[in-house]
């Protein structure tokens, strides 16, 4: 994500760093968890602390295993990559994660081809992504390409945290199955949407053929994310970690952050989604049109502004470290390190520059 | 493209194959230019029909350079992959045949991502077009992956032969040399969009920075396809084609048949036009909505139909051959081998088979 | 293969190019054949003449299949990917022409790995090559990477020529059974190993689980090589070939001159054989130690001088042209194209040369 | 690295592990330098104990730059794949860590070949490693591939941890250098070559163009290596690190630990050295010819036996874990985690199973 320009300022000792929820420093619990983690040599399979963690986050999301790795990417190309060989497609959101941020790792690394559609998560009609899978269940038609994964995203970053509808995820989950294509999760902020949607996280991951989700996020954990899926897609991907050079040794210390984070911080998202709502509030009322409250579903806030990389610096100059996500366009993110009284702060910084910009055409 | 399972029929010794221009024989022309071609090694390049083709359509198309390699398939990859290195991405169209037909090449082989939009050719915004390429001629954002090509298909064989209006492609022009971006056209059919557009084949040539045309679909030649661009681009092909195993020894007998075709078969592209325009004002006419006359632009009529395998097989049975483009879509294609009287004929067996059909639902 | 730079020269008419064996032009033999071929398009597995050589080629050699591929690059990737998925390995002789002369499209194209041992063809004991291959048939040790084929060179371009010791193959066969893993044949030059060691090709063929073979070379086809194995082996190598953008239309034209190289041009690989010889041992009188004839087993002579690149342009001058395979190493082949009158007028050139060079230090 | 399958044995509370330097646990000193660690977002490159790892990695080693990896596997590919453009060759040993066991990944996911020579650390002329460096200072010669990186592994882990000879390496860079060819080293375990000739790690370092060092290895740190070179190889490394998915966020807590491991475990090694070199006189006077001291110049001892898995597992009920690196080698390594005494009980155990096995075959 674009956001390390900005770097942490200190105004008189106050900074607000709301770029990304990937900020977060470890709590004094985690600390605690890490220095007391039982570990062993994870590449052999004798990491305690790893073991628990891919359990405990497997059985979370309605799983038979799962795999722990050093970051959301790698989560991504793993669960992939061993659902789709080399010469097949996966089809995605135009906007995705894996499209934008990854550096075109399934092509590069994978042999993947990605295809993308535009509005997969509201706007498409599901019969038109229907129309879009190449599965050819009654035989490939030599020529064509085969699709074989549609990857979701959820949250979706590109669009603010906005969450899918459970609805619209179970029709794709039916129409998936009839082509014969894995529904692969993207789940680098899942926790948020189980927490929006008031469903435990195994609602949402029961969907789902694979899945990717990370601790480091709104978890606040230092690192790490897990590929989830059945034991023999957990194999494969454990084959493709190694391979990728993701295999990591008494990676225990880790994992014991990632499953107190699991532990402790997955239902105290929901601050971190009303102080996003309440900002989004205040900062609407300032710039009608340029922020909509509506669409802040979790913890992160867009605003349409004339130069996203000015406004941010402005902002940055305030105390107020602020990201952009395109050139009009600048995000702001709340997460485990910032309470109600920082982002009462933020407010007090970005309202007035908000509402020194011009009024939004029409 | 598929069409494969449907052979050629031979019912009363009277049989017309519409499925594609690609099932054309050489003409007796082709064949003498084949058995009188000056030959050489040309991996060594020293074949003389080798280079006198590709120095005859670099000029055509106002360009520096070609290679002549042996597909379609080849000359886009070698292309795109001279411009497009791993890890970075090419923008195109979400139906275009490098990510349909190509078997995910440019992934598999070459390490490059692909990213599709929706309506490309004629419904999306141009700004919107602008706004996806990633190019950051200020400095690449770390994380966000780099667009290195914009590329078009033209005609748009998923379309049915449809032709791009050439203002949009100028516009695409300034906006891909604004963002640093490569302009290739996948030109397969580009003969056919000069032809309709009544331009020379250099008018649109020009506009891009890398071309890959075909020999043998409408101009009738056995084998064959060019990259064309300047002279560092064509290097750079040449030692993918060489990678790829498109280095051929003696292709000159390939050559020779090419530059036949395209020194004879260029005009008559619009007497395809012409036959492939009236089979489908006939067509309509026994079937509205079934089949659109206005959007046949060059030698393809697409046909809706409940079901696309059942009707070429019946059409087969009466002894012509259509293509399928989906489940719901027969293909019409005129070409070098069929002339008026044939597709007179194919008329005949197809108006009562599409009169058969129930009505459209509204 | 180097050569290129030492074009055709004319000197009063009289020209020899001896490089390589890829230069002879199609007789008219052949160029009857291609102008009266039958053809249909390939891609639809309906070009009659294609499919009479490929029958014809995998009869020859005991094999079920074979497919016609536009060079040997591509015969050997195709066949070698088929065999090996990504992320394994092949091993090879270090100086295999597919680690040599194939621009790394095995690893580049085809994400397989090489692993060269030397002396595979004769100085390396079997015993040691076995305990090269990665295979687990016992199941897979998790960290090592698995050997997937085992690949020799019949004949050994590199080594000038050089023909494998038929029981040599056979326990090679032996142990990569045992082993799990398929011996491939890279036979760019098999026919000349067959006709040297007496045997049909067959008796070569079957000794391996698939091979590639060129029409190109000896046998004076202007295009084209064959994938041979297995149909289900055949049938991933034509995706395979698909995907490189190898799939050519009307390829019989092609086909038919090879179908006829093959028919009318086996047997008379003698006669390159014993020319070449015969040139080997006029060298070798003249300068002791510079040519090696008893390494001379086929249609290849080496030739070591202080500067191969300069002797060739001598060479060029006197109306010679030879290639070069190292700094000091030239390289003369004998082919379709030159008669013993062309040799002895080569011999009459390329002697006096050797003679002047200094005595070799011992 | 085999010795999985041999998990963790505890006979009457004592058990010594010796498969591999990889399995020791973080010391108390690690464990509380990571409980303080000063952190911030490494992808954003706000990690402070990162940074303070990486340049004092770089200085240690004499470059400019270093980036902190999650293993040495990534290390390896990240700074190779810096230097070596697909469809480019890295020269190895053909026993190299690099293409043994890090499943193919360069050529899998980084499209390089890799060509691989025996001997390459002492039995083979440097003048022929010199002839095998394809290079092309003067004009690449178009069909033959490029070597882009001659790649040594120090110390060597398949030859039982065997140390290059300094003038050797110093050697092979002016070769290099000649060639246009980088120079680069595994070193894995570079550290214990560095003690066991008796010089600062720098003194290696600087031989090489590109390094990657671990520190979970010998050193005892829980997870990471570093890619060392120049600021612009290591900015290359930077993207392909982010591609591969090895980009972390609070990293620091690992590189806190592997700072401690850098600063107070190098000289340490020598004790590890000291005791496998003991243990190897040991076994030798109970088994000659099974173990040769003289081979045991770091801290691994290669163990000839009839069958290496037997072996390792009689080993294993009698409390001493060793790998095996071949069906008839098994392998012992000293680490932090075993002391004198640890030692002392292992060679307890093994003598006696040494002595039972029958006399080497002569």
């Amino acid at each position: 994500m674009s956001g390390g320009p900005y770097r942490r300022a200190n105004v008189g000792g106050v900074s607000v760093d709301l770029r990304s929820d990937t900020v977060t420093r470890p709590t004094s619990g985690m600390r605690q968890a890490m220095a007391q983690a039982e570990v062993g040599d994870d590449v052999y399979r004798e990491d305690p602390s790893v073991r628990a963690l891919e359990e405990h986050v497997a059985g979370l999301l309605g799983h038979q295993a799962a795999l722990f790795v050093p970051s959301g990417t790698m989560g991504n190309f793993c669960a992939l990559r061993a659902s789709a060989p080399a010469g097949t497609e996966i089809v995605a959101d135009v906007d995705a994660h894996i499209v934008t941020y990854e550096l075109g790792g399934l092509a590069a690394l994978g042999g993947v081809q990605t295809r993308t559609l535009t509005g997969l998560a509201d706007a498409l009609d599901l019969a038109e992504v229907a129309a879009q899978l190449r599965a050819f269940p009654g035989g490939q038609t030599y020529n064509m390409i085969r699709t074989s994964v549609l990857a979701v995203e959820n949250t979706q970053v590109r669009a603010g945290g906005r969450v899918w509808a459970l609805d619209r995820l179970e029709r794709l989950r039916v129409i998936t199955d009839q082509a014969g294509v894995v529904l692969h999760c993207d789940g680098a902020r899942l926790w948020n949407a189980a927490v929006a949607l008031g469903v435990p996280p195994g609602r949402l991951g029961e969907i789902f053929g694979t899945l990717s989700v990370c601790l480091s996020k709104g978890l606040g954990a230092p690192v790490g994310s897990l590929v989830v899926g059945d034991a023999d897609l957990v194999e494969r991907a454990r084959e493709w970690r190694k391979r990728l050079g993701g295999g990591m040794r008494q990676a225990g210390v880790l994992a014991a952050a990632g499953l107190y984070a699991v532990r402790h911080h997955l239902e105290r998202l929901a601050d971190d989604h009303r102080r996003a709502g309440e900002l989004a509030e205040l900062l609407a009322d300032v710039a009608p049109g340029r922020v909509h409250p509506e669409l802040t579903e979790t913890n992160m806030v867009l605003v349409d502004v004339p130069d996203a990389h000015a406004f941010a610096g402005r902002a940055a100059a305030g105390g107020v470290l602020v990201g952009t996500v395109g050139p009009t366009t600048a995000r702001i993110v709340t997460h485990l390190d910032v309470d109600d009284a920082a982002v009462s702060r933020a407010g007090g910084v970005l309202a007035p520059l908000l509402r020194e910009l011009p009024p939004l055409p029409r």
